[in-house]
């Protein structure tokens, strides 16, 4: 028990600025302070309009509860011909929508090299005329393809049901992992990792890249194919468990949920094809301690795919950059996105690259982050440090921060380092705008000219102002 | 800069007992408290002998030097009848020397199962008699093996350059892995993990036991024989590395060292046999979460084997414990060996098993905290705690605590919660005494029955007295 304070003495509590605070506490008098700041510029009304809006609370509970229920299951590995069905000229990308003309230099290096590995030109440099001539956004027939009589078409990965890290380019003859969610037979899809530094993704386009991706086509795809239909269904959210006790966080380390991906296909990929061409598998997915990134990206997609429409729903969905604009996409506002400049990172460089060689954020992979991986639980894999750069307690400080602007506290997904708390899910626009606290995103960097591949990783943000435009977009529907 | 203080006011430094401290405090005075306790009782001369002797600094250094220079690469896999020239009756078993008469009903189970493995009785409910009859401690010859014609040994596994987990039992037809430190060419070797449950090394002996060991001797054995050769060496003290940083500490937690074991080897195994015995053996390793441990011992006893025999030092070159005594051996007094009775360790229990059924704590397996990890290196397996028992920060603590009794941090070996500080490394008996502090060990927990297996997992320390034992002889050793 406390003893009751006299009314005669102060009592104070003080938000915001240290100044009131500090001289209460010269004179020796107690202060209680309350870590806060103002809502972000000019969305007090918007704010407001949205907290009265009386579908919130449910609506948002609900986007929560069907994002939790989801059970991401490797069932299938198919090429992207049949699972999506893509023609010869038909590329998808990460992120919102985008032409050509405003690519960047890792897009576009992405976009040659997948012609030519569709064999619409010989050299990826000469596809740069033929996407120039008239590719636009989101389905639009490019006029260059009049050369080979192919039309060209780009669209998003995320329009087709799929995610695409860094450039995020699919092309029909790339081998896709398929994710269902069994309670509901929903689908999910991404290619397969084809490792770090000089690898198409980073919009590199040499023809050791293109001799990597058409052995991983007709080798390592249906390798895949026959273990996954032997072996499965793998659960890659029962794997993504097991990796955040193991120092990995989802998004750019993915060393142990790889290492459990080769035990759990391993007896069944003994089968599935030539000793030589097995053990090469073997020895390909072992050596990049990424590949599994790209199952825990459809994992997520499949999780925040399940809380889309959900009218009212302050939840984000989806983010997504593809090296221009960074967008985010509502679950209480359809299939809009919210779009700024995406933002170059913060980070570690290899070797003699520095900050004027990195591209702005790129790629579909923020999806981990969305679900409450990535940044969100880099206080589960603290050695990520190493690559993405910042110290451990950073880390620490990060994961705690996004608490800040979370709706939930998965009860699937742990950090051990902060007594298994459940990881910060579920993006909420208006916890945004009010704490003026944005998403961290930990990310690899693409080289900004087209052909470089990789360049470093590092710590990004969102654009600030895409929270703000999507809260008013909310505000609107409130009835 | 600080203002001086003007002499008149009081200056106190407190250590031990609160009560000075709290006092001053509530006059609003300055005071620096100490965190300081008292020797153990009776070691104040032979601390101030052994602190006083010339040869301890440059010794330790010496012993810490030798350690840390050790690389252990996994070279070979071979029976033990070839490796350690093991006959049928011939068996080694953790711990310190201990005859039939004194071992406890892990060891008495786990040595019965052995005789039916080599042959020497049909069921092993029937060797206890013969192992009874006359089986003494260290290389003496059992009468009751006359009925077979066979001799009896039992001898310490690590006096053959051996370290074997729980009652680390190894007889002839068992396969050794084979670690080597290329420098100086020096070996240890280790049985192969069966698993958890009912296991050997927990005193089952049950027929799926045996018919286990024989799959063992007869598949596996020579499938990792081959792999090895082909792929090897593989780096298991890189692989250690490694494994603090995905949530390992290398004793009871060693899942990501098995899965990097599984990728080093995997492309080897394919060619090792046939596809159903690969496949079966990915199966069995990548099914057993502890199958690296085997590995992390003798790599551990690799290295703390280059430190023996320094004049001097007083550096801790081995823990065990054979289930009725715990014992230690220190660099400066060559092989004699410091023992008192081992615990029970405290933790959680499998199913409806509880403390009654706890043996005390058993097995070679301490020497990985004798190199600084398992219990050492809790803060870097906070996930461990859910199998061992504690909490978080109470793992967090024991890491940091550990640093008060040993010599050096590991250069190495890191862990990433304590921002990358190297594991504490080299347990000094002196420090040990002047603080009172005891080793922690994380560990499995036997059933104290023969033939039960594994009853749970806990935490455990060795007892006390052994401490000023060891350093009353080390003082003898002062010039």
């Amino acid at each position: 028990m406390t003893e009751a304070r006299p009314m005669t003495d102060p009592s104070v509590v003080a938000t915001g600025f240290d100044l009131l605070a500090d001289a209460i506490e010269t004179q020796a008098a107690p202060v209680i302070r309350v870590d806060w700041q103002p809502p972000m510029p000019g969305t007090e009304d918007d704010l407001a309009t949205v907290a009265g809006d009386p579908r919130r609370a449910a609506a948002n509970a609900e986007a929560v509860r069907r994002m939790l229920d989801v059970q991401a299951h490797l069932v299938d590995v198919v090429p992207a011909r049949e699972s999506l069905g893509l023609g010869a000229g038909d590329f998808l990308h990460a992120g919102p929508p985008i032409s050509w003309d405003r690519a960047s230099g890792p897009m576009r290096g992405a976009l040659m090299g997948a012609c030519a590995l569709e064999g619409l030109v010989d050299d990826p440099e000469r596809a740069a005329p033929m996407l120039a001539g008239g590719a636009r956004a989101t389905g639009t027939e490019a006029a260059g393809a009049q050369a080979t009589g192919t039309q060209i078409t780009l669209d998003p990965c995320h329009h087709h049901g799929a995610v695409g890290p860094m450039a995020g380019v699919v092309s029909a003859s790339m081998w896709m992992w398929v994710l269902e969610d069994p309670a509901t037979g929903r689908r999910t899809y991404c290619s397969l990792n084809e490792g770090l530094g000089k690898v198409l993704r980073y919009g590199a386009y040499s023809s050791a890249v293109l001799d990597r991706l058409r052995w991983m086509s007709s080798t390592l795809g249906p390798l895949l194919q026959r273990a996954v239909r032997a072996a499965g269904p793998v659960d890659i959210t029962a794997i993504l468990t097991q990796m955040l006790h193991m120092g990995d966080e989802g998004h750019n380390r993915n060393r142990s949920g790889t290492l459990m991906l080769l035990r759990d296909l391993g007896p069944a990929l003994v089968a599935a094809g030539s000793g030589d061409d097995v053990a090469e598998a073997i020895r390909f997915i072992g050596g990049n301690d990424h590949f599994f990134l790209n199952l825990a990206m459809p994992a997520c997609k499949l999780a925040l795919d399940a809380a889309r429409d959900v009218p009212g729903s302050t939840m984000v969905v989806a983010m997504a950059r593809n090296g221009t604009d960074f967008g985010i996409q509502v679950s209480g506002t359809g299939d809009r996105w919210y779009t700024g400049p995406a933002q170059v990172p913060e980070g570690l460089y290899l070797g003699d690259y520095g900050p004027d060689d990195a591209n702005p954020d790129i790629g579909d992979s923020a999806i981990t982050e969305t679900a409450g991986l990535g940044g969100f639980s880099m206080a589960a894999a603290p050695a990520i440090v190493r690559f993405v750069g910042g110290t451990v307690p950073d880390a620490l400080a990060t994961s705690r921060r996004m608490y800040e602007i979370t709706l939930a506290e998965s009860p699937r997904w742990s950090i051990p380092a902060l007594e298994f708390r459940g990881v910060p899910t579920g993006i909420d626009v208006s916890l945004v705008c009010r704490t003026g606290i944005l998403p961290q995103i930990n990310t690899g960097m693409a080289g900004r000219v087209a052909g470089v591949g990789q360049v470093g990783a590092g710590l990004v943000t969102p654009p600030a102002e895409i929270f703000p435009a999507a809260l008013a977009a909310l505000a609107d529907t409130v009835p």
